[in-house]
């Protein structure tokens, strides 16, 4: 009976062997041999190659919040996400650095800056700025209400009805394109599922302000690249920054590199802290072994 | 008696015509023809030409809170600064802006996309980030306040002793070297003097702590421009961003277009708002009038 710590990173490992130096659960690791027999858990942020190799595999613990990643994994595996406090502020954090970076210009003057262009714009201030955050779960309803101190106008879009002071909610599929129209910069934070993917496209950028900016700190299958880059080359999109692609590390030969007026950022809105994935694990097999419900165990139908 | 009103800006031009319309003084557009010895007061950016031409001068209405540029104007001219709210606000904004960007590795992941690099750097929290602030006036206790309130750790740095809730306050000429070696970021809000002057040179990017940011909104010539493009080369500086430079607009030769990791804005943390300088000057002026003390004079020994 062995938790298969499927990572790599050696703050990640060294964690996991502190927490479970006198756990119940022997330790696996991927670059260690071992019998897949064995395997009763995994920790992991990538889906295993064959699932159906491990026969007793039980639970799956994933690295990150979002779990879009097991859609294939077998019905009767249950799949526990992450839920990280710290990760979650740091994302709020990196939203907020996005925001007031679009706010005040800086994707557009980077740009000028590669062409050695001076080209003040207009100041928007952080009261005239509209910001719909797509997404409200925990890290988004902490980004709007953080965004709402600073003084920005914030709305909000979720799949079911939320209530937050103070920010303006509206949900349902008609929901979404109610803000395009008046956000200057639409922050996506939503979790992929099947009415996510793809969301972005040409005809959502189109129903955006004309020149407002696009926060992306979701997944990267939920934006339709080229048209992005479409709408960044005509200035429908004035500015972006992006923290996730469709391929990840972002190839060299993309064209996303290029995008006008955009700053990419390589997938580091958050991170799980080693710790905290190390406790929180080690606290769920213990409620495991103990016959306790299990906690942050995802919805296999809903995706998240 | 006549105040010339030496701007080309079409809303601050606008602005003044409707604030002084019923006004007892008149006003002078610099593009009409007019008698210098009927000029009395001047609203200007920039130095005239010859302050000798205008006789019967006698108060210099600042267009900008700073105002090194008036170091020449005669002692007997009275010189007035301009104080406008909202321009206090845009700078508080920018710094926090740029604050958040270099904290979260804007600049270097801008520098990272030219080069079409995916390389995640640590992930630094608020809490974690020391920003020293240089220059502790009325932008840079909003800004310390401000940053403060995000949960960033802030000391600041300012000729005079100050006292300020939660915030390290140093002064004299040690104190700056005192904030240098333990600050993530150093911010520059400081005015042009004759102590300030080519204040960030060599020796202090090299009392900085290793890899620390630099965010530059005071003037440019506090800077030894060369001296911080060899930091930033070296990696002694780690990011910067800057929106004041030697010479503005900065000529398409310079070498600082190029400076990796760091940001060029175009003078763009603060602009005056067009009516409240109307207002302000028109405010003043009734005082004048009316043998009143004038607001905002600016201490001529000292320089602002």
């Amino acid at each position: 009976m062995a938790l298969l710590l499927n990572v790599t990173d050696p703050d990640r490992i060294s964690a996991f062997e502190a927490m479970f130096r006198d756990f119940p659960i022997r330790l696996v690791r991927s670059d260690e041999s071992y019998d897949p027999d064995d395997i009763r858990y995994v920790f992991t942020w990538q889906p295993l190659e064959d699932w159906s190799a491990f026969f007793d595999l039980e639970i799956v613990f994933s690295v990150s919040a979002g779990v879009d990643q097991f859609v294939d994994l077998p019905d009767h595996i249950t799949l526990i996400k992450m839920v990280d406090p710290n990760n979650t502020q740091r994302v709020v954090d990196y939203v907020l650095a996005a925001c007031l970076a679009i706010t005040r210009g800086f994707p557009v003057y980077s740009e000028q800056q590669r062409h050695k262009l001076w080209e003040p714009q207009p100041i928007a201030s952080f009261a005239q700025t509209h910001v719909a955050i797509l997404g409200l779960g925990e890290i988004g309803t902490r980004t709007a209400s953080a965004l709402k101190s600073l003084g920005f106008r914030v709305s909000g879009w979720s799949r079911r009805e939320r209530d937050l002071e103070g920010i303006t909610c509206v949900s349902g599929e008609d929901g979404v394109l109610s803000l395009l129209g008046s956000a200057d910069i639409v922050v996506c934070l939503l979790p992929l599922t099947s009415e996510t993917r793809g969301l972005m496209s040409a005809s959502f950028f189109a129903q955006m302000k004309h020149g407002a900016g696009l926060v992306h700190a979701g997944r990267g299958a939920q934006c339709v690249f080229d048209d992005l880059g479409a709408a960044l080359k005509s200035g429908q999109v004035g500015a972006a920054v992006l923290d996730v692609f469709d391929t990840e590390p972002l190839p060299e030969a993309s064209a996303v590199w290029d995008f006008p007026n955009c700053l990419i950022t390589p997938h580091v809105a958050g991170r799980t802290d080693a710790e905290t994935a190390a406790r929180n694990v080690a606290e769920n097999l213990t409620r495991h072994l103990e016959g306790k419900d299990l906690l942050w165990q995802v919805d296999r139908k809903k995706g998240y």
